[in-house]
């Protein structure tokens, strides 16, 4: 996303500066342990700096929509996420053997990396991924403790860390589906739509804005619900654009490599509408080609055609207008601050823009 | 350990329900996402099932010394570590490449198998390993929220919290050290011995015991100061007995393989000064089978008689006898409770006992 307008860019700058806080505070604790250590807090460090800090942008807009000023201790606790959603990313990327994240090599990569400068003689990829699933830890970890860091009075951090704890759990069970759902080769469009569900739109929009609400102010449940009724229809498109981008996008925007997806044979919504539109020969090429990890540019291109040719891609957009249409009609009617709306309604656009 | 002494019993069976009955609870949030969740609830729960309760017998004595009353809340509370811990061995499981954890299959080996009995055509180890990640994952996230369901007193959280985030950095720093010294074949006693401080001696009963008096009361650091006195050198021969049981125990008694300690190549104190004791001869022996994945009977043999001629072990069980002494000197002069102070002294023998 080039451009997340100004609900995102008021946002982006202060969390930035805020995870960078919060990780440097860490570093004597570490250091305590060792100098070895920082090596690791480096490569975190890194990490937590780039993103889209969409998750901290929902979190702020459901606080200041259920009435919360603009001070410091909100958006601490909204950065929080972002340590959450970056221990994730290490973890999934452990998982998936990616080589790259955000247009830099994956961390358990940058770990193999250190293990061949420094000479090491252990083997390359059990210090890799043992260093990132470590890593993964501390910043999962550290979510909860930056939260509780953000200064909020503590019965707002009760009401809040109910959300955050369910959140924590909804994406977590989202990933095991995933897995399941991989595992299994498993490409019907309602497991799909499930793990799009919980791993997508409860934990990048729903709870996000729940967690800012419940953080403001003992809110009326018709928040909740009007939250509900934008983010999961917005989840759903969010993650279909991500879908068509891990396909058709530009590795040069989504820093990673074209066709990653269809080389790791992820069952996504698009796939599996794909599935359900495909002829017999068309359903041949996907079996062949999907999941394939050394698909070449033609088997990439054969593969693109026919979830273009299907009409699934087209079918894709059609449902991310519409789910769009959905969030922002639920939010016209939604019982919070006109600012918030406003914002809120250029969030859903920033977050499901196309790339070109 | 096959007797833990009163001390340990009478935490034992407590910690153990209150376990059973928080995983119980997370039972519907992880059905609301589908019930291919609850074969991973299972194992997690089997896996929390057992356990020596060392950590939370730490932090339940260390709150009776600081005068805390038998109440249900610190019970609930000191099993929370039980959850870390549990999460830790799964990652450790996954990074070591172990197969047995407790006399069980590690998880990640039991997912790879109901992976097999399902008949998923995805690959095995990717499969176990991730959903031996992911169930890591959801132990670590669910002993903050199983700490906080105590029911403990707001300001008693709070203080407990900053101990609980304290350790959990200290830990995972721990075993980051501990990788680096596999990594880059680190055999120095000096990084074996930070190695133990801070992923077993602070881990297993300094911070235990921190949390415990944080919980109970705005208590004076003396008493801090008393169970860091007592739990630092106690960890350490906790550590050595773990070493020595790690190349001579029983398998039987130990629920681990014979020898796993050698094939892995850890790099234990144990090894260490074994190291610094050796002969050339000796030096070789270890060189040639020390981290030999496919070491055999006659070159685990040819090992432990190196550890045992070169005078290593009985050096270690000195040191076991000098470090318990200690702990136990400053524990006769620590500021707590009577009840607490034998509960203790018991507890330092079972932690430190050999298994013949």
């Amino acid at each position: 996303m080039a451009d997340g307008g100004a609900a995102l860019d008021n946002v982006r700058d202060r969390v930035g500066h805020a995870l960078a806080q919060f990780l440097a505070s860490q570093r004597s604790v570490l250091l305590s342990a060792g100098d070895e250590l920082l090596p690791a807090l480096d490569a975190v460090t890194g990490l937590a700096a780039s993103g889209k800090r969409l998750r901290a942008a929902f979190c702020y807009w459901g606080w200041r929509g259920a009435g919360g000023p603009d001070i410091p201790g909100i958006i601490t606790a909204a950065a929080a996420l972002e340590l959450l959603h970056a221990g994730a990313l290490v973890h999934d990327d452990v998982m998936d053997g990616s080589d790259t994240r955000r247009g830099s090599p994956s961390l358990h990569r940058r770990f193999e990396a250190q293990r061949e400068d420094m000479g090491w003689r252990g083997a390359a990829g059990s210090f890799g991924t043992g260093a990132a699933i470590i890593a993964g830890d501390l910043l999962l970890t550290w979510t909860g403790e930056m939260f509780r860091a953000s200064g909020l009075p503590p019965d707002a951090l009760t009401r809040g860390q109910r959300v955050l704890d369910l959140m924590r759990t909804e994406v977590m069970a989202g990933q095991y589906l995933d897995l399941v759902a991989q595992a299994a080769s498993d490409s019907s469009l309602q497991r799909a739509l499930r793990v799009v569900e919980f791993k997508t739109a409860k934990y990048t929009i729903e709870r996000p804005l729940h967690l800012g609400a419940a953080l403001a102010a003992q809110v009326p449940d018709a928040v909740f619900q009007a939250y509900s009724d934008y983010g999961l229809p917005l989840g759903l498109a969010f993650q279909l654009r991500d879908d068509i981008l891990g396909v058709f996008g530009d590795p040069d925007l989504t820093g990673k490599p074209a066709g990653d997806d269809l080389r790791e044979g992820k069952q996504t919504v698009l796939i599996a509408i794909t599935r359900t539109r495909a002829s017999l020969a068309e359903a041949a090429v996907i079996d062949r080609a999907l999941g394939n990890p050394s698909l070449g540019p033609p088997g990439l291109a054969a593969l693109r055609a026919v979830i273009s040719e299907s009409g699934a891609l087209a079918e894709c957009e059609r449902m991310i207008e519409q789910q769009v249409s959905q969030a922002l009609a639920s939010l016209q009617r939604a019982p919070v601050t006109s600012e918030a709306r406003d914002a809120l309604a250029e969030l859903a656009i920033a977050a499901t823009a196309r790339l070109d």
